[in-house]
């Protein structure tokens, strides 16, 4: 699917290009090419000791591939990105003597892909690095695209860069160690880039979802291979995210806040966008948008089965939005659904009515959509 | 000197351009188009608090250009280049409810100049900002091309990134604060980027160093706008330092050995790239280098007087080298210059070789050189 390059996708950003190996069997396919890549280097591998449990061979075929590989094992989720875990990083680094031609392996879900970049792209001002994400949200979103980020309490990837990867390997035949709920967590991701960006993989979840949650290798495969694709289209047209990429923010503005209110303790990342996603539909019907898109998106959003939002007030969710990073000089700027693939970035909207939106919407989150509208068969 | 565009010189870089205003008169010359960038924005700046007790009057000047400018003092010298200041900085960032298009300033040495841009790079994965260089080190070198670090305690400049400033105000006529010492530190820098890159530089420098350190503030200010523009050059042909931008190192391996080994408490920065290009000279030598180009660069070295070497052992030194971010897999990658304007990477010195030279060297530096050579008249 990608003629004469070595992935089966290619990215190309302004600094070179990400040679991404995506869905079933990706591992087997990009062996070769992290083999020359890693070939008599120094190599460490970032990862958390439950995804090391779970993939040990994984670990044992990337030992076999380089010259020296020191494993440095980092806290689970979230947690992982914070400035005393990159400090850690950084030093047992520098104690291995590791040099700016050393490289840098990322094992794990977007947390552990986070904290890798943000670590690769400042060691010694920047080392070469390669994700290996294992959680069907870094699959599908987090490890494409090159952003990297550890959190300050005050604020969520606060402090980070744009680094991309020269490898993604996203095997999905690793996801066969992923409990039901992070494949639900993934798959809101998924529903976001379609919703956003791709009206073709906006049908295709229609039909596929169901099966998908149920288990389904095979239309889970295509499902992925075509999300991966379409990010990586979005990425290229808007590398630093000045303009276009912002549609991506769909859902998040509010799955932010709900995270930074909850202090990462309530809902999953991707629980969260799967609100941030009906709350901005839920804004977008306000503004205007397809009513009939809107349940759709719903129907979509609901067949996710979130768990039930944390109890959190209006004012903190408001102070957690002031201070996220996506706010400019004209204030929060929302991503809306507006139709199939089709948003509009929106930074003018009335405080109040954003105000009671957001009451309404956190004591009945689903009211208004039709939830078992025609979109999920 | 830089037809149509909007500094003295500019700097094309990957991701954009630098204008740069350098010499007397810099900062009248590049008020208005601070001011146009400024203009109705927040701005945050980092500067030591000795530094703004000098330049109360430009500091007033940039208040006035700004909606709202936070001055965010850190500790002076290299000691501003920790995590926990960066760390300290971001926060205060963050409170302040710093955005993307918020608008970062550093004065200051070098060392202010390192943080700021460490800060900017990272902070919400990279915001704009202006370097205004206060030290005629940093003015000549360190705020030139893009390089921005903060140290950890195993080695300096350990994390970092490559983060160019859209403007650069480095304005001789600060310079009257300036003690002689770090007039003559500075000064090592730029007999750096002459011997290693620029024979007309050299020449230039054998004729007015002296009258340059005398305080002739004219023949310093030619003196210092051909230094950057060569340093300008440089750092165009290789933004990443993957290839010639590595002879900007001259020196410096042994500097940075000197400055970790007596944990930054011995001889300035440009002290010690002094003793660097000495040491650095004397391998050349070793390898047969022009003899009276090494009599002449160790004459410059010499009219820079720099205090006397620190005690040191062997052993510390070769620690430091090795940790030292330069060295890759191929060892420690020395700088030596050859001939007036002309260097070579060798990797491959022996190290019994280097050892004994080393060992010569600490004893005596100046030891093998007719300093009172023909260079400096």
């Amino acid at each position: 699917m990608n003629d004469g390059l070595p992935g089966d996708l290619t990215l190309r950003h302004p600094r070179g290009e990400t040679a991404l190996f995506v869905g079933r069997g990706a591992f087997e396919r990009g062996r070769p090419h992290l083999g020359a890549w890693l070939s008599g280097r120094q190599a460490f591998l970032v990862s958390s000791e439950a995804v090391l449990a779970h993939h040990r061979p994984v670990c044992a075929e990337i030992e076999k591939l380089c010259a020296d590989l020191v494993v440095l094992p980092v806290p689970d989720g979230e947690s992982a990105k914070s400035l005393a875990v990159a400090e850690s990083v950084w030093r047992q680094m520098l104690r291995a003597e590791a040099r700016r031609d050393s490289l840098l392996l990322g094992l794990g879900g977007g947390s552990v892909g986070d904290l890798t970049g943000f670590v690769a792209a400042t060691f010694l001002r920047g080392i070469e690095m390669a994700l290996l994400p294992t959680s069907l949200l870094a699959q599908v979103d987090a490890a494409i695209g090159g952003k990297a980020a550890i959190d300050l309490p005050a604020a969520k990837n606060a402090v980070g860069a744009f680094w991309h990867p020269r490898w993604v390997v996203a095997d999905l035949d690793w996801l066969g160690s992923l409990p039901e709920r992070e494949l639900r967590a993934g798959l809101a991701e998924v529903v976001k880039i379609a919703a956003a960006a791709d009206a073709p993989l906006f049908e295709r979840l229609e039909r596929d979802l169901p099966a998908c949650l149920a288990g389904d290798l095979e239309r889970l495969d295509a499902t992925v291979r075509s999300a991966a694709a379409v990010k990586v289209r979005i990425v290229e047209a808007d590398p630093d995210e000045a303009d276009r990429r912002r549609l991506l923010n769909l859902g998040h503005t509010l799955a932010h806040a709900i995270e930074t209110a909850s202090e990462y303790r309530g809902l999953r990342h991707g629980e969260a966008v799967a609100y941030g996603l009906l709350f901005a539909t839920r804004l977008a019907r306000a503004r205007g948008a397809d009513e009939r898109f809107g349940d759709r998106l719903a129907a979509l959003v609901s067949a996710l089965a979130p768990p039930p939002l944390p109890t959190l007030s209006v004012e903190a969710l408001q102070d957690a939005m002031r201070r996220d990073k996506k706010a400019r000089r004209e204030g929060v700027v929302w991503v809306l659904p507006m139709r199939v693939g089709e948003i509009e970035l929106v930074a003018d909207l009335d405080p109040a009515m954003l105000r009671a939106e957001l009451e309404a919407f956190l004591s009945a989150p689903w009211e208004g959509f039709s939830r078992a509208a025609d979109g999920v068969r």
